[in-house]
């Protein structure tokens, strides 16, 4: 049997994931919004104050992260995805309008994950790993991050370590992701759009997260939190993230790295053989459409 | 006055209950999303994933428990149910596909129940009892129940001990359920089926759970747990349950059984006499459809 | 001026009254839930668990209680009124079929609030007072109430003290409600028809109502608590109101008290000032319909 | 480069803000609900009982708030303003009728706003800022304010200090709001028509804020409070503000102030350069409507 190494022996991998969304998934919802003048300043604290101080906390700390960046997003604020990655931060692609590819037809998602392709590029950013908007990856999803050429996508949840998919010939790594990882479900909240139900506290949320870092050390996992600077930027929140990532230092069995290096450790894994990506049938005289 | 046996002399009855749902409840909102992998992979973590830690987990810890599998499950993944029965726990039958009873005619849910008993006989699983699919069991599903000679049901909610319902000439085993006793409640979300709205803290599920316990120890109930792999399949999540288990056993008056057994159990008690099946007559001049 | 004189001495009154709906609520979204044998199941456990169970723990405390019931579901359960009255409680008016007053048209609720009145008649059980279902009351409910003579109706907020409501040439005695003393927001939870998003635990409750009771003894107001026995008779929620009731009675300034009893209480207090019931004009050229 | 001042010294400033809608947001949802008794009661509780309760307060610890008051509430209860500045407190502007400016023309925003200017002018109440009904400024609304020579807006989210903003030749403060500092998202509950879905506990809504305010003190912030009477006037929740208050003053570093005395001192800060508006151009062809 061949040994597994993805880890480096450490006994859970922490990926930062930050989703620097802005105003783009509120768009994906209704051009209207554009003049909704609250609600859009809702969304630039994300880049212009959140980003600013998650950067510089992750500098205090010394820990790496990555950066899912929309096109449109690096093409308005063109500073943004260069500042990143000075820092020795990985950006990494998130579609260019954050709509769902669920929604879109193939040519439509296509084009949309082609033209963040052609942003990064225009900035020089080089871009080794992809994440659906909403994670509503399609099958022409994997499609382009295998034609592509890029390493990795984190938008499933078949599995809560690395994963590697065998799409068309080649390999693609899965780092997957889950709703109990993400700030969003825990801190969203918009009347219009309407977005979440409920404002949690950040002790709520620092005990959720500690008790699945906990519970992931113990079962050797990847502990992958996606973060949003709109959401986990507000000052009581950061210092809870900041709490959760002293908190797993102080383990001394926890590793923080990139998702392309983390993507990179899992394609040497010879343990990891390639699954076939979800392939449902369902029976037309059964369920409906 | 007879004294009532089914409980044995235990403070409190637990029977661990994990419904294997995987992708069905899902096709049964849409066959559409059979093609958003991210939603069918959150779906089959619950098989691939959770299945075999929480097996692992139970016999660690020695306590025996029920699996409810739909059968377009079990016909889909066909080592799954013997792998759970050879570690000597039950298999019971959860519809043939997940479809609420009472969104179906009385021939689609004979069709549909007679299926899954199908799947089970060529498999070769002896079934001994039923929970509807939602929970959303009919006047028909007592009557397939009985017919089929299966002992018991766990769907309804009439009480907080096993109860016995006179179904046409014979008698079927109630094992109530309960909102407060679902992890489903507490951790299930999705944006799209929409499911849920807030992702609870393990620590919080296990509170609730820990002092419904205590309380049906208190007054001798039935605590009818019913848990999804893929949601307390997750790493924290399942360590909660070791944490109840573990709390259960350390009470020292509490039996874990399976359903069959406590269905026989309930069987024989002769105090409990059976009840009529909910028959509400609501006047139309007053109620609307 | 006048010295009140309602709370009799103490730093808080506390009502205690359950609404037992049974069924109603649910009928009142679709007679085909009848249909729904989870559903009413779920419904009937109120009056047939819950409630023997709370008469026993009131019993065991020595504190007495308002149950406001349905008509219909007097009808439907011949014995049950009487036997709370027999207990000591009181029994009081909640409509007959447990339909908003703001849905039906004056004689729709006239008749509703009458075929109550006579269900009650004809089991010899005397009304005192009035909570209107869903606490939607309306003009016409107080119209009905005064003119049928009874002293107080428990449906509005205006205030968290008992107050007094001028109806035409009587006084109707209010003894408010709030959501935040309802258990129904803390714990009901159905998804066909759709009720509630969240369970919360019942230490959360406990804390929940404790809080609110210290602070109404601060501010010297009536704690109004409206339980729903197919709610929180459930065992771990009845131990929290077990334990809410002993703190209260180890405060040692808590008054406990029937509605009808502290309806008296307020009607001979001089310095409750008749107050016109809620009057507010619309204007149609701002608001829409 | 300039030193900033708005915070003279302090290690964050607090604005006590109590949104006095009254019945304006339900008759915004309809004038229906002007029928709905208990529901026209559970808003007037706001002015009639929380305001009172909530001036005794401030007055006990010694801080001064903003009062933003909807002119057709100042209309309703003609004393409410005036007793509100006689305590040494701010009225400021909160629309005339809490319709969303984002629902409505330029027009009848126009009309709307000075319709409200037009009763603080009769009341002889001086207004110095504004906050939108629901915070759903537009440029309209900015426009309206700087016009009228207001010296600050509360709507906006861009930042968590006052911040500037450049409206065609004037300045206008943004004192910048937050849903994670507002009492609505923890405690609003209505069912019809439909607010909110959990009723929080005001040791969790306690703990939320505490934490804010010490990682603002942290950061340097704003805490913006926003309150409704009506909400948080109730006795627990009152006294969770208390909490509050008396734990930010002993920090001692904390400053209280009103809202206009933050935009004086923010609008001769120097070192806050005035900021565009959000101006938002979403691409037709790839946003919808």
């Amino acid at each position: 049997m061949t040994v597994t190494t993805w880890h480096g022996g450490a006994a859970a991998v922490v990926t930062l994931t930050f989703d620097v969304d802005a105003e783009t998934p509120i768009l994906a919802a209704g051009r209207r919004y554009a003049d909704h003048l609250m609600t859009m300043s809702h969304q630039a604290y994300g880049p212009d104050v959140g980003v600013p101080r998650i950067l510089e906390l992750l500098a205090d700390l010394g820990v790496p992260a990555t950066f899912f960046v929309p096109g449109w997003v690096a093409e308005q604020r063109p500073g943004l995805a260069a500042t990143i990655v000075e820092r020795g931060h990985e950006v990494a692609h998130h579609s260019y309008s954050h709509r769902a590819p669920t929604s879109l037809t193939a040519a439509e998602e296509r084009a949309d994950f082609e033209r963040a392709i052609e942003v990064f590029d225009a900035q020089g950013i080089e871009i080794s790993g992809h994440r659906a908007a909403l994670w509503e990856a399609t099958r022409v999803t994997l499609d382009l991050i295998a034609s592509h050429g890029l390493s990795y996508d984190s938008s499933l949840m078949g599995d809560d370590r690395p994963y590697v998919l065998a799409v068309d010939d080649r390999s693609v790594v899965e780092l997957p992701v889950h709703w109990s990882l993400d700030d969003w479900e825990q801190y969203a909240y918009l009347p219009s759009p309407q977005i979440g139900s409920v404002i949690e506290s950040p002790r709520k949320v620092l005990e959720l997260w500690r008790a699945e870092l906990d519970a992931m050390r113990h079962y050797r996992c990847l502990f992958n939190l996606c973060l949003h600077p709109f959401l986990s930027g507000r000052p009581s929140r950061l210092l809870a993230v900041r709490d959760l990532i002293e908190y797993a230092q102080s383990c001394g069995d926890v590793h923080f790295t990139r998702c392309r290096d983390l993507a990179a450790a899992a394609s040497s894994d010879r343990a990891l053989l390639p699954r076939t990506p979800p392939t449902v049938s369902a029976d037309s005289t059964i369920y409906p459409d």
